[in-house]
């Protein structure tokens, strides 16, 4: 049997739009781990459940994002899930948004581990948790994009960003969303209206605290044939965070923003 | 004919909500502001409409919210406007929000103005456009409280945040929940945890632009029978930007959260 696939449908309000009426890269996110958890509900596996019966919660250590177009405020959009694949350590989750009429919008790859809540160490993925997916079982999941380093510090920008209440989850952890918004908000506004993301790869090493402070770097790494490079780090007490790589699309600017 | 009443259904994700899986402040604004939007729309004046054809927009300049329950992370709850009110300056609009069950969770008193978009300059309010909602023409809307200013300066709490790209709505406009966040962000984490606002009373002075810092001020007033009164500013280059006056009352810590 093929693995369990799940579907639901979401409407963009404002809120979760740019000032181009966009979708934001966290919003995406967001909707995205809505319908995986809708679907670990739907087969007995909820993370609160995960939590409560054998102390373990699932973590994305790593995101291939490929968007053909953002979804837009007021559209309705379809999101679908599964989990394809997993190892010893390992899950291969895939996503996918279509518009209404069927067109692919937004796929992403997606690798996650099983963190035991206590020690916060990595552990095997027992049988009854994967069970339920009808993921296939293989010797080695897919290898996602990695993210480049940035080699020159000198043609960098930086922000710095405190974690804030709202940051946290109802575990105490900082929403993988958050990254995506000090990586982005790093760039100035007017390139963020005149670029659209294309591809972004991006890894989770470390955890960052309420009340800790990160610095999100950027390096603009090429512009070639409308084409734009950016690699980010995230950095807490010196300790990588996050990284991530952006192709960007130059666009014609949309909305009222002057 | 009574005034024209809007009504819509919203389900809570986890992302609209903190860790004690309550919806946060700023989405409850953002959800209120989309049913207000709906309403707007289903009326032929959308906030769309009135910047193309007229070249104004409504803006909030006062809130009074008084809770008896914050919505929960996956509750479905109604969410029900009406344009109750309205002088030569000012409209007054009202919100509810219920539960499954009909209970009143959330009331909310709001005071709007029109603000011409180039001159950014208040506006007398044109029959063409407050037609549509029935309202009730009025001598004086209802005067809603006005927040406390913080008089002692030595026993305030200060955080400083830098307006983001995401805070900035498709006019160019900070939306007005972010505010709310500055404001419930500069309470220490424990203290958001172990405590519910019961009453908001916030007022909008001067708006903040994109780059600019703003500082959130808190002074925790009294704390009486498990009620402790905040006074809140945000001020942005020595301008008060918002003041507002919260009333938390106590309540059992739920959640993950350690």
């Amino acid at each position: 049997m093929p693995a369990d696939q799940y579907s639901e449908n979401h409407t963009i309000p404002f809120f979760e739009g740019d000032v181009t009426y966009r979708m934001t890269m966290p919003m995406l996110i967001n909707i995205l781990m809505l319908c995986s958890d809708h679907q670990n509900a739907k087969l007995g596996v909820a993370q609160q459940t995960l939590i409560d019966r054998y102390g373990v919660g699932w973590v994305v250590t790593q995101y291939s994002i490929k968007i053909k177009q953002l979804p837009r405020v007021d559209e309705t959009v379809k999101i679908t899930t599964r989990g394809t694949s997993y190892n010893r350590f390992f899950a291969y989750r895939e996503f996918w948004i279509h518009d209404e009429q069927g067109n692919e919008l937004v796929k992403v790859d997606s690798i996650w581990v099983l963190m035991d809540e206590k020690a916060r160490k990595i552990t095997e993925i027992p049988q009854d948790i994967i069970r339920p997916y009808r993921s296939e079982q293989v010797r080695r999941v897919p290898r996602l994009p990695r993210p480049k380093r940035i080699d020159d510090a000198s043609q960098t920008t930086t922000k710095k960003y405190q974690v804030r209440a709202s940051d946290i989850d109802f575990n105490g952890h900082v929403n993988n969303a958050h990254y995506l918004e000090w990586m982005t908000d790093v760039l100035p506004l007017n390139f963020l209206v005149a670029h659209t993301p294309r591809q972004i790869d991006i890894r989770f090493e470390n955890e960052v605290k309420y009340g800790n402070w990160v610095t999100s770097t950027v390096l603009v790494e090429s512009q070639d044939h409308d084409e734009v490079k950016t690699v980010h780090e995230i950095m807490s007490n010196d300790v990588l965070s996050s990284s991530a790589t952006f192709l960007w699309q130059k666009n014609d600017v949309e909305g009222n923003f002057r």
